[in-house]
């Protein structure tokens, strides 16, 4: 800057009466760095849109679905003005038209069910208001709408509505109040209900049209999706961080090793989700009645060992020094028992988008049990005597301290494999209620195969384990 | 059943000409059922109402609000009808209203706002519109609609939009599509504009006049009491698994075993309270500006100790066997260093709650890091000579595979302890960001009076620990 001042190049800001004012320093920095902040933004926007199109196709669609309802008011001129009806479709796309179909029909519904009770309910209290007499009218109306947007108001607390009927219920206040407060008689009522449920019955349909016929964003297919993705994710992560841990010469991104992080945190999307999928109409390969809460219950599994796996990456970080001795001793089995643990996850990920019937999986839970029974031997053979030979062996001091990370890994890499199991359980549960499919002979086949590929392997596995157990 | 029908007991029902039929037993039980379904929605909503006598007065409060509305249009019949403007001043106070003072005043500004800036460029395109020529005027009021709608919507996708403008988008995009397809000359516009933007001045205004002079109920302070209750849930629940898995005598309520699960659920409630915090003024405690994001962050450490928690009760819950020998041997310590955490948690609690400047905090966590010391020592000695005297004395054979459950739960103890001193950490954070008081010399006085109090007691608890160490 000091050089910057002896070439004399300043930053100067014309000012409107014709002088100008060299910006200081301070507000010169002020000014980019609310141009760099301006930028990050927009480049973080950008990000979104490339990284994630679904999104951007939703914009577009939006105002798609906007153009077509102006569109469709600018061909029939039969509003008048703002005031009139064109404004209950419009805003109908504007507050209905949502990111997947599930969610756009949920929102339809609840517009056209919650408009239709409101109504009849509120011209039935009109009717009685005006047969009451002069005196009692405004006391029937105003009572009337305080109690009903009260008792609203609660339903939308009860979480069995709130889940599905949320919008509904303030559709239904909004209706309601709407109708005491105008001064209609009954019959031009009638007249404005019938505008009213047709301008709604465009914009739904506008907005279900919309959405279904230009690339569709499922609710169900985006929770398929997101449990899927979690599964894998949780197996990287599981398999990395157990890698990282007992070999020196692996190194995994810490992207895959925090994969784990996105399946804690989904509860909130997958119960959502669930909710927008149940309204949704068969699609790919999920029938309408897809059980879908099942899928949640699967979530709530694999949330139960991303926990594990979060207290298994917490206690690797631990600074406590471990025997090398000890760490080759229990490494190949540590290592054997995550891979079959991670094998499972990935099968079962496998079995959750193919839906096929599992049939795989019970032989794979076997094995990864065997590799529990290994690892619990491996703990028994921990008596003295081991100790004893093993340092001998190694020719170096080792104390039993340095045994207590590597037992606490064990521990939680077998409390793993036990919610890994559970889990199993739980994709049984759905492939039973969706009724997967079972594999036809072909298929079954290569599974054989590559069941057989799978012996192979583990075979070199165990191999390579009692080698480096026979060099301890 | 059977004794109803010889006794002659029957169900009928009475249909519509003159007969009356037998209700078959299964149709009965399928009527039986539906009531005792509906039975049990009504005594849920019951008890909802009764436990949290908050969300009902939210509910009489909405009722209220829109009574209020209605009266002042009563009064002031300056509307005709529904098509009128005392529709926008309803529908603002149902859309607005919501349960805290901070989400009632977030979507207040974000109305207000987005209605205002649409309004301004809608006048302003429908200027350059309608000075175009008859041709072209239809062409740039339609693309100009696409446009926008699909700009807002991509920027409801930004998440940090997302969290603070969500609605004021939505209403951009709904206010300028209105003032698009309305065919309205610019005069006429202004008019609508003035109109609109006073009832949606007047709705907001008893929205939040109602919202703040009835029982408010701030975001700040729920979110506030938050993470108060779930520390003393975790530390409820920590001190009780331990003490449970270590005495035979303990038994700890599943209440308060499964406390740290409220925590380990609540990322979502969090966050979103403290995004309508922000928008709060000064309440109670709380200066305008106070450091809620900085709760997010104690939140999340918070749940960092959850998730350990939550391994810790999966490996306490383990089958295998664990030497009794042992279990003595380790008890005291474990559940000294679990008692040190829990009423760091607790201490914390304390501090948040009072707002007061952490004094104890640091003695309280060196307290808790020598009871890790004690424990890793305890560790360390556990080597063969130990074992051998141990077994000696009991006179029973211990094998070392049954330490191993202990010396999990002593890591993941570790572990607890080494989480809570960085949410220490973190709450000393929120406590310089939040400027808490100093104690005032008679609270110091009285604090050190407690100090005291809890050195005898750990002494007492030293003591009690070396006696059952002896008598092993």
């Amino acid at each position: 800057m000091a050089a910057d001042k002896e070439r004399g190049v300043e930053w100067r800001i014309n000012l409107g009466d014709g002088t100008s004012r060299v910006v200081e320093a301070e507000s010169r920095f002020g000014l980019q760095r609310f141009l760099s902040k301006v930028g990050g933004f927009f480049q973080r926007a950008w990000r979104i849109g490339v990284n994630e199109p679904k999104k951007s196709i939703h914009c577009v669609k939006v105002g798609v679905a906007l153009s077509l309802v102006s569109l469709f008011y600018y061909m029939r001129p039969l509003y008048e003005g703002v005031g009139g009806n064109a404004m209950w479709a419009v805003m109908t796309v504007v507050v209905v038209f949502e990111y997947t179909v599930g969610a756009t029909l949920s929102k339809s519904v609840n517009r056209a069910t919650g408009t239709l009770l409101a109504g009849a309910l509120g011209v039935g209290v009109h009717w009685v208001a005006s047969h009451a007499g002069e005196r009692f009218e405004p006391i029937i109306l105003q009572a009337s709408v305080f109690l009903l947007a009260t008792a609203a108001t609660f339903s939308r607390f009860i979480p069995s509505i709130k889940a599905r009927f949320d919008y509904g219920a303030m559709i239904f206040i909004l209706t309601f109040s709407l109708i005491s407060v105008s001064g209609y008689r009954v019959e031009k009522l009638f007249e404005m209900a019938h505008h009213r449920l047709s301008t709604i019955a465009i914009g739904t349909s506008i907005c279900i049209i919309t959405t279904i016929v230009f690339c569709p964003v499922w609710a169900g297919t985006e929770l398929h999706n997101l449990i899927i993705n979690n599964m894998g994710k949780l197996s990287d992560s599981l398999d990395g961080c157990v890698a990282d841990y007992f070999s020196s010469n692996s190194e995994t991104s810490d992207k895959t090793l925090q994969g784990y992080k996105c399946a804690l945190n989904s509860k909130a999307a997958e119960e959502s989700l669930a909710n927008f999928a149940r309204w949704e109409p068969a699609h790919g390969k999920f029938n309408f009645g897809h059980p879908w809460s099942e899928y949640v219950k699967v979530g709530a599994s694999l949330r139960n060992c991303a926990y594990c796996i979060e207290a298994l990456n917490g206690s690797m970080n631990s600074k406590a020094k471990v025997s090398d001795v000890f760490k080759k001793h229990f490494g190949n089995i540590c290592v054997r028992l995550s891979n079959k643990s991670s094998a499972v996850l990935k099968e079962l990920a496998v079995v959750m988008s193919t839906m096929k019937k599992p049939t795989k999986i019970d032989f794979m839970v076997e094995e990864m049990k065997s590799a529990v029974q290994e690892l619990e031997n491996a703990l028994k053979s921990l008596s003295k005597q081991s100790i004893q030979t093993a340092m001998a062996k190694a020719g170096e001091v080792v104390t039993l301290v340095e045994v207590v990370p590597l037992v606490t890994v064990s521990s939680l890499l077998i409390e793993i494999a036990a919610r890994t199991e559970k889990l199993a359980g739980t994709v049984n549960g759905v492939a039973e209620k969706a009724e997967f499919e079972a594999e036809t002979a072909e298929e079954a086949k290569k599974g054989q195969k590559s069941k057989g590929g799978n012996k192979i392997g583990q075979e070199d596995e165990e191999d390579k384990a009692m080698k480096t157990l026979q060099k301890v």
